[in-house]
Formats: C-alpha cells, structure tokens, sequence
C-alpha cells in the first residue's frame, strides 16, 4: 500500500533537526517532521521553584503552544480566550515528563530549565517532533550550563536521550509517523516516547474509531520502537554538529 | 509479595457499584475502587452542541474534578483559583473519550449525555474508577431516555461496554489496582480502558522513574486485560440488579 | 393545611447527621434535611492566613459549592465558568460567619480550620443544612485538634453551638424548613442561624413576591427559633456518639 | 448617650438626593448618607435578556462597586484582580432584589433597566444609600420610558416605594444609620430595606460578636422601620423637585 | 467655521479643576473638560513594588476606567467581563507615563503614589482630561507627603508640569480639544502631552480616515502647544488656590 | 558617531521580507529587522464579526504576541497567566490600525483578515517590523481572496501600502530602526507608520527621560519619512518576486 505522500508504512517523513535557531535562548532548535515546524527553546534559570528549594535538586518543564495559524483553519489564541484548553495542558505535560525521564535531578543541581515548544507549522505529530526537538534543546542547554559552571564540573545532568513518534492503523494498516490526513483517518492512534536503548517512557494509545487488540497494539509498538531509534540516530548527528554549521 | 493492604499482584480491591445514588439524574452511581469513592452522574439532554446540530448525531462528554478534601491535604478548589489544572482536564478528556468508544453516535440521536465524575475520596485509580461507574451511570440514563421515547425504539445506542484498571511496577513487580500508597511509589504507572469483549480503548502509560521494557509492557497490558474483565462482569452484576434493591 | 409532603406547618423533614464520612478530613459530616444532602468537611492547618500572622489568633473560613447535578437541571461548573457565581460567594459568607459566631480564635490558637460544604443533592435548604452539618464537622475537627495537641490543653475554641433553618411564607401560611417546591412558591423566604442557647446569629429575610410586615416576621422568627432548637437537639445526639458507630 | 458625630441614636445623617447628575443616563442621581456618596444612574434598554424573551415582562438589575479609593486605604479594582469579590457580589444582589419588590414586570413590559451604584466616598451604609439613590434613579428612568412610550401609556411598572437604612447594636445601644467607624464596633449590624408603607422587602441582621437576642433586634427593627419612612419623605421630595432645580 | 458648540477651533471647552473632592485621598481632584468630568485621586503608600525594592527610588503608577454610564450607551463592566480591555490598558499606561516624566524617583524616595482616574461622565478627551486633572491631585499628594516626612525635606519629587490635550482635523479644519461629537467625524486625533515649558512628553497622532501629512500635522502640532499652555496655567491657579475654598 | 553595530544614524538595519513561509496562511511572511524576526500570517475568513453585518463592508485586525523566549530573559506566557498585558493589547491595535488605514472595506465586501504577527526573535522595533511584514502578508492574502473570487472582480481593497519604523534620540542623536541597546538608553522613542505616498498614519512619541522639543520632533520625523519610503521599497521589491522563489 502506498501513502497519500509515497511512504512506506515504517518510514518517517523527512526530518530535520536545526540548532541554535535563537539567539537568546540557551538552546534552541527548529524540529521539521514533514511539513510540521516546531520551534523549541531551552531556558536555563539559577534557582527552582518554591516547593523545591534547598532539595539539591533541578527542576524541567515544558509548554507547548501552536500559532493561531499553524493550523489549516485560523484558532484562537489561548491568551486571548484567558485560558489553556485541555489538549495543550495535556501535551506540554507529556513533553515536561518526557523530558524529565532523562534528567538527573541532582546532578542538574538548583537549576530550572523550560522548554518551550511552539508550532509554528502543523501536519500531525506536532506533539513527537516537540519532544524530538526539546531533547536536543535540552542536550544544547546543559551543555551550555556546564560551560557557564552553573552545573558542577563531573557531573551528567543527562542520564541518555529521549525522542518520540506517531503511530496509527489506518485502513486496517499500521503506519509510522502520519501526517494530518493520516491522523484523522486513523482508527487507533498512538503516540510513544522512548530512549536512546529502546525502552519506554510514555505509552499513549487511543481507539479512535474502533477498539484494538493485542496484535494491533504489538503491530504499532514494533513500528514505534524502529522510528524512535531512528530519530535517536537524527538527533545524535545534529548534536555532533558544530553549532553554527 | 504480599501488599500493603494483604491483596494479591493480581488482585482488585474490594469494588462496589451502587446505582440510583441521586434522585434528579438519569443515570447516577457511586462506585467505589477500596477508599477511592467517585459519585457519577449521567445528564440526558435533547439536543447537541452548535457544532453537531443537523448531523442527525449525539455527543457524550465528561467532566472529572476532586472536592477539595478528597484528599489526604486539602486542595484549593478550581473555581475558587479560576481555572481547571492539566489533570482536570487531562482526565476528563479520558473519561469523555472513552465512553465515547461505546457509543453510536447515530442510534443516540440528537441527544447529548453529560457524565459528571466527582470524587469524593481519593485513594489512588480515580479516573479508572470515575470510568468503571460512569459507563453504569451512562447505561442507566440510555435506558431512562429510551423509556421517554427520547432515544428511538429499536436503537442501541451503547455498542459494548467498558472498564478501567490501573496497572504498575512496584519494587519490580508489576501490580494491578494501585493505591495511593502504592501509586506514589510505582516505577511505571499505566492505566487501561477495555471494552467488555476484552480489546483496548486507551493505554497510557508512564514510566515515573525508570523507563520500562516490552516485558515489562506486555505483564502490565496482561494484569490489565484481567481486571478489567473482572470489573466488566460487576458492572454486569450491577446493571442487573432492579434499581432501588 | 397539608404540606406537600405531608409535614405540618411546625414540623422539619427528617434530618440525619452522619459523622466519619471521609478517611481524610480532621472532622467531616453527610448531612440530609430530607432530601437535600450536604458533605461536609473541616480541614485543619496549623498557622493563619498572611493577614492574621502573628496575632496568636486562629481562622475560620467555608465554601460552599453544589455538584453539577445535585439539582433537577444540571448547572454548568463554576470551575469551567471560569468563575464563582454571586450565590456561591453569598452563601459561602454566610457559612464562615455562622461558624466563627461561636469560635474563640485566641483559643484557637494560629490554626486555620476550612469548613468545605458540597452539596451532593439539592431540595432547598442546602445552606442551612450547610451550617448545621459544618457545626459538627467543626466540633469533631476541634476535638481531633485537640487530641493531637495542635490547639493547647484547657482551652475551648467553641463558644457554642449553631444551627440554620429556612422558614417562609406559602400561601399566606408560615412554614419551616421548605423544600424545594415550597421554596419557589414562597412570597417570603427566610434563612436564620441560632446558637443553641436561642439567640440570634444570622437572620436574613426577603420579600420573593410581596413585602412582609412585622407580624409575618415575627411568626416566622417563632418557627425557626424552634427549628433550631430541635437541630441543636440533634447536633447534640450525634455528637454524643462514638465515631465510627 | 452622643455618638462619635453628636448624632442621636435615631437620627440618621444629613442625606441629600441630587437627581439628574449623568447627561447620559436616563434616570442619575448622586446619594449622600453623611460622608457616604454613592453616584446611581438607571440606564434603560429596549429588550429582555434571553431567558426572558416572549414573556411581555421586563427586567430589572443592579451593579454595585466601589471606586478603589473610595475607602480610607486603597483597595485593588475588581477588573484588574480579573473577577468580582464576595462582597460585591453579594451587594449587587441585594439591590437588584431589593428594587424588583416595587417592580411590576407585566406593566415595564419587555424592557430592562440596569441600576449602576458606584460608590465615590465610603463611611459606611453604601448599600442602603445605592438602595435609596437607585430608587429615584430607577423613577426618573420610568418616566423617561413613559415619556418615550417605550413604557405604555397607563402602566404603572412602580407599586410602590423603597428605601434601606443600616442599624446596629454599638456598646450596647441600638443605633440607626452607622457611620464607618461605628460599623467597625457594632456588636450586631443589621440592613433593612422597606417599602413606603413600611413592610419590609430585605432584614438582613448579623451578629458581629456576641449573637442577639428577640429584644434586641426588635429594637433595631423599630429604629429602621423609622428611619426608613423618614427616607421615603426625602425620596418624594427629591422626586417632586423639578429636575435641573 | 462654528463649531457644534459655538467655540472656535483654538479654543478650549471650558475647563474646571475642583480639589479636596474626596476625604480619603491624599490628592484628589474632579477635571472637567466641557461635559467630560473625570475623578482623580491620588494615593500614598509607603514601599514600592517588588522589583524597585532597596533602589531609593519610588514609583508613580495610573489606573483609568469609565463607569459603565459615563458613556451615551452602557457599557459592561471590566470587572464582570473578567478582563481589562485594550483601550483601558492603553490609556492607563499614557496616564501613568506622562506622569512619571516629572516625577524624581530618587526625591520622591521609596514611596508609591498611585492615580485612579474613573470618568462619570464622558464627552471626548477623557484621557486628556484625565492626564490634566491627575497632575493635580499628584501635586497634593506629595505636598501631603512632605508634611507628613514621608518624602524627605529639601527634595522636589515633581520636576515639572503635565497636561494634556486632544486636537484633530474636522472637515478639513485642525481643532482644539475635541468634544465626542468632533471626535467623532475627526480625520485625524491627536493627543499631545506637555510640560509646562512647552516641551512634549508624548505625541499620538492617529489616521481615522485619510492618512495625514507634514503640514497638517504641523498645525496639530501648533494647536496643541497652546492648548497645554492653557491648561498649565489653570492648574497652576487650582493649585494656588487653599484647599477647600 | 558610530553607533552599536556600526550604522549610521540614518542607516536601516538589513531588512529581509521572504514570503510563502506557511503552507497553511493566506499570505505568510517572515520579516527580519537585523536580528528581529517576526512571522506574520494573513488568515481570510469569509463573514465578519456579527456588528459589521450587513453592512457590506469588511474587517482587518491583528494580534501581536510575542513567544516567551523570543527575548533575553523568558516571559511568561498570556495565556498562561489567564490575560493579555497592556503592551501586547497596545500594538495588536497600533498594528491593526495601521493596516485598515490602506484598506477599502466597501472592495473588501463582507470578508475579515486577521494578521497574526508573532515576533520569534526581538531585538528592538518588533512592532514596526510587524506592521512592515504585515503589509506584505495583506497584500498576498488580498490577492489570493481575488483569485478564488472571495474579493469582486475589479475591486481594489488596497489603496496604498504602510510600512513602519522607529527613531529615537541617544545621547543626543536622533537614529533610524533603534535596536534593543539603542532603544533601552534613547531618551526618546517614536514610532511611526507612513503610507507609500509618504502621509503619516500613525505617529506615536514618547519622551523616556527628558522630555522632547519640537526641533529634536522634526529631526525624528525626518528620519522616519525617509525609513518608511526605503522600506516601501523592499515591500515594493518583495511583492514583485514570484512566490515559492
């Protein structure tokens, strides 16, 4: 079976993965998946919030946002409806806890880092290209740190890599990474969150449509894991680039 | 191992499901996962929401909040700070879409059904346990509203049925229905929406410490599928029962 | 005259006060007038709000809050809304003011004690259920306060006791304690809140259709003097008895 | 016993009703109990709200606030906190309710008229000076919607008169219209809002310290019912002034 | 050319500054300009916000808003409508701006004075008329603040003097201090901001239909000078004169 | 005088104007000003809001946002913090202004254009970048709207273009297009919005220290004129490439 753009059901949409997209962030990165365009910026602050003070311990979080436009249809922005819909408390905490999966709090030391995801062009799975993106967002910010001294000489904030993908049946097949008409046509959709060494982080499936069984579940799982490391492999080569190239 | 409360890895707590709980509902319940108590009502509605109007279909939606002492500290109320947090809305968005999965939105007609899942103790698994009722809540106010003529004859509105569990790793062994105790300390915390006939409707699951593997996964999805049949035949038990016993 | 529900014009609906309703709550109370059905829950914290720091003097403080269906038609939630309705705040007052009636804040040292009212079922007089439920929550949070040595030995942070009642004007004849359908028929609607040795701590008064003159008020300020006193009666008994039984 | 301003306990405060204060409003006056200024305009509008549509019955309504520096310390604006208090609330009610008493919603017909009370100078009694401005606010309006023949021809929409006094128990003695500093030590402070033929529309009496007995508030009763006819006379007499005098 | 009003187009409406027009306030003043009548009043507290804390230097701030009937159409309160809208904010922050150009935040020391400027009644120039009769009550308030040793002896908080005025191009002609009906039919609104030796603090011309060029903005320019000359000279003679004669 | 980055005081920063950059948008561009990058989309929608009904005749508005790290420091979000600031509220409708000065709404017709402008880096002048990149984005939207036949056959909505820039004095010395370190130590600002033909649509001077003389005004509107007519050109230059190149 052929896909609307002529992918194979395994095979991701073209990814790209720009650092140092911002001159004022401490790390930055312009994420593509496809069409789909998340910028994400990583804000180290000294210091953590109230409850955490005089743990010893670092704090990550993150939020997400889409553009008014970044969507086929104009949508309103949340700061002029006053408040957050639930879709985007939703997804900027999976990208906070994703984040988290991978972060040494004590080794971070009493430091606070917030990343920011901001799509500015949405074609489906903004939700795994903004983990994708933060990660390296994130490595750059440490990095950055480290060099300041604001975290300790010897130490690993990162304890290993963390990236994300979409998967969904769409007509009764599995495919990786689906694009919006994909998306919307699919019966389950899921989206996962693994490691660098192939273990999970998040899990989220849904049945859009009509329930799904083990084997489907075991399908996606199986096409999930395969794109994860493949991006663990994209996000590994943009991280070994000089920033600037 | 023996649990902090004596049961068994596979074992449920002990599981109510009274139905009738309030005199002005149409569907209304109060289930209890152990100490977690969650009241559930179903609002029946002729009509739909703006958007939905003409299409000749119905919508089920959901709404989950805590009372503020719930819980073992109090909360400050949301409408006292204004605003719904990610997990109100996370949750509720759950409940709604998992309902929804059962659901033909044809047979319903143009009706609306509200769950309102309001938790009134917390011990850990209330969204599983707001879903086991509310799918009761749900039955009983499709039969009320096809008493009053207000679904047409002949129409099944409810295509399955469908029951939640929650599942975690605690000290390596993977548990099912876990209680705040357990909860806080689990290194993996998933929780499963399933349909009567044993498929999947949701699977979420986080690694809250470390990340987790395909074993692990797959005895998780296991001790899932399992409870959630044992909840599947009390619901049955429940509905089954004259109303008012 | 024949009530609705068969009372006499003198007479409350049958009232219940169940004490140890919440594993969590200091002190927490499901109160019933009939069918109207209240939870009520007492919070304690040591310390005082910012305003009262310092003054070796505790706080009383309420909420009231109704569920979305505990009424005939169910309400949108405040929390959604965004923001707390003018009826919620009023009453909410009230509440606090008819508890801190009889508290003794030297006495109660710099604690702060949160009386929650959550209206699970509505059928008029939810908040003088309200008060007279909370008045027992208060005293069984009070005594756990003491127990645990957080309010100091000797002392007596209450006064007194209260209790609330409704009466009004239906058809020309004074009731006590209206339902609800007696509420909305009612041309005179009066909340009063007594302490147990009958004097006066709240007395609220209001024309619905036509104004009233002095006699109406002082036969209605009769049976709720009485009414009160009959609450305080069974505020009493249920306080006598041992938690748990 | 002489008070803090050599009043007598039954005397109220020099009170002046200046009509016709807003070139714009279609009924204004500017309210003054002592030092207590309160700026009242009734502005009508052709058209009911939703609900009430189709009914051939008007509406009436009312907002009360407070300038932030109308007090003796400077109090946040309720539109920058971004949501009205309790008390605000509660006041807006009470003169809404306390207007519709005279109001005879068939002969308005479906117009509406909204009281605005926004209080230029506080010391004391805002809400019985709004109440006894916005009455000859709301008069001047009627007949303006007459004049306009929006109000038909032989409807009379008033049936009667209102007007409110504060009464409170200072030291012991029962005192008519408390001014700031009298209200601040008043033991029992009570609002009463009467008709002009003095049946009483609002009795809302609380027990600032020490509860109150029958006695007591029969006493201030007496003391309001007074002042409250000596109100309805400078009502009438404001009212037959011709307006721009 | 006549103007609606009979003025010529360099002329001023008349233009009255009343102080002392509130017992509370530290400065206080009612400007009107024609029939636009604003309240301003100036407040005192010592400190200064968070982020100027240990600087030795104090803080002037505005607020400006309209009652809801200031205007020929009611308008809804900011305070029930949750928000402040784009044009308070606006012109909240021209006030408070134009103020602090002649404010020596090292004179005035770590004080705060805040004006709040509420329009009862509007014709045109609120905001003009605002800035003018602020400056005002702002002079009382720091006189009041040297009398009481809050602002240190010897030192001069105020380095100038402000006023404001609107002008526009009506039908071709360039007008002085618009009324709402001018406004209205402009092409072109200005406000301009001087001090008293004639320099500017602020300039906002705005095209409303055609765009405008160098000449005419010239004769705005010119127009408004005198105007704000005018103006300085009567808040001089307001401030000359004893407070409350 | 060299300044910062080695213009002179009449020198623009490198401007660039690339358009198409959404797949989504009407019209789309990403406008730089040196290191301030805005995105701007133009969104046609057919309609217009419910009071322009009707009437035939379109509407043009903006939203101007800025990403919370496109600064040096990280803001918080307004939609996290539930409001809008007065400074996004101030340049949403100086942006939205500028634009309906060269709109014809009657050659419109009943269509609405909503210009988001989101500023992804700020380096200074991001509003005048914004109404600049606007224009361009306007221009696109209007073209694509009489393609599809939205916008009548022989009809210009258009009747000039508008570009924007900000001058200011720095020690002394009026600048062309400040950047942040430039604009933090001016003594003046002033933004201006001229039209193609040279006329002013918005001209908007604000004294930051030393109030401002009509000498050193003229100096700054100069700098101005001559800006705008350069950036006219670029927008000139950049709407005559063909899209996609």
């Amino acid at each position: 079976m052929s896909r609307i753009d002529g992918r194979t059901p395994e095979q991701l949409r073209p990814v790209t993965i720009e650092r140092g997209w911002s001159k004022h962030a401490e790390g930055s990165v312009l994420v593509s998946f496809g069409d789909t365009k998340v910028f994400c910026t990583a804000s180290v602050t000294e210091g953590v919030p109230r409850w955490r003070k005089g743990s010893g311990e670092g704090w990550v979080t993150a939020e997400y946002s889409m553009l008014p436009r970044s969507t086929n249809t104009r949508g309103d922005r949340e700061s002029v409806r006053g408040k957050i819909g639930g879709r985007t408390h939703e997804i900027s905490r999976l990208i906070g806890r994703s984040l988290r999966a991978v972060i040494d709090y004590k080794a971070l030391g009493e430091n606070t880092i917030v990343l920011d995801c901001d799509v500015l062009q949405a074609d489906g799975g903004t939700r795994t290209a903004a983990i994708t993106g933060a990660y390296v967002a994130l490595a750059d910010a440490i990095a950055w740190a480290q060099g300041k001294k604001i975290v300790k000489h010897g130490r690993k904030p990162l304890t290993g890599t963390v990236a994300a993908i979409s998967v969904g049946i769409v007509d009764g097949t599995p495919l990786l990474d689906l694009c919006y008409e994909e998306d919307v046509r699919a019966e389950t959709d899921m989206n996962v969150v693994c490691t660098g060494d192939g273990r999970f982080v998040e899990v989220q499936g849904t049945a859009e449509a009509e329930p799904f069984d083990r084997d489907e579940l075991n399908a996606l799982l199986d096409l999930a894991t395969a794109g994860c490391a493949d991006l663990a492999k994209l996000q590994e080569e943009a991280l070994a680039r000089t920033l600037g190239e």
